[in-house]
């Protein structure tokens, strides 16, 4: 019997980008290793992020990503593949996302 | 009978300010709408914000601010004043404030 399929991935337009959301998906400290992970890596199956929290908080984590608008996902195969949409990002809000990766992170 | 006093107000030093407590603090439109007001004007008493919220909402959005070391607040008579931390926020998260003011906002 095949699998069940996975629901579809959402993605906003990138007219429909929120800065108020895209904040608010910046404001956690796993999502912003994420973030800052690919970054400097440009597509990242799921599971290769280093970070340390359960499975089904990091799918939460990337949810929120996700339905931000700051990164994009695709299944191929068993694998979830993750980008950042530092285009449609920049575009939107120029030099937000960058601006805020060269902040230095908490405890530091 | 001397009015009680209010509670003192409580401001992070500028070394512990937290990226991920400013942002979340920029991550909502009442609180953007005050900083963007604040960026252009440096000092103004609470009442003359151009928002639309109950006032213990808006003491709330102040709280979240305040408590972030986005806004410093002083009390003077019957007035509290409010300014931006901006040379603290700049000295820790260089043109972070900036270039979220320059994001279009929401809903443009």
């Amino acid at each position: 019997m095949p699998a069940t399929p996975r629901p579809p991935l959402i993605h906003p337009d990138k007219s429909d980008l929120s800065l108020v959301a895209v904040l608010h998906a910046l404001a956690d400290p796993t999502r912003l290793t994420i973030v800052r992970t690919l970054r400097a890596d440009p597509e990242r199956p799921c599971g290769t992020f280093p970070v340390t929290v359960a499975p089904s908080t990091l799918s939460h984590h990337f949810r929120v990503l996700r339905e931000a608008g700051v990164i994009r996902q695709r299944d191929e195969g068993n694998r979830r593949w993750t980008t950042l949409r530092l285009p449609d990002l920049d575009a939107r809000f120029p030099g937000l996302i960058d601006t805020v990766l060269a902040s230095p992170p908490d405890n530091t």
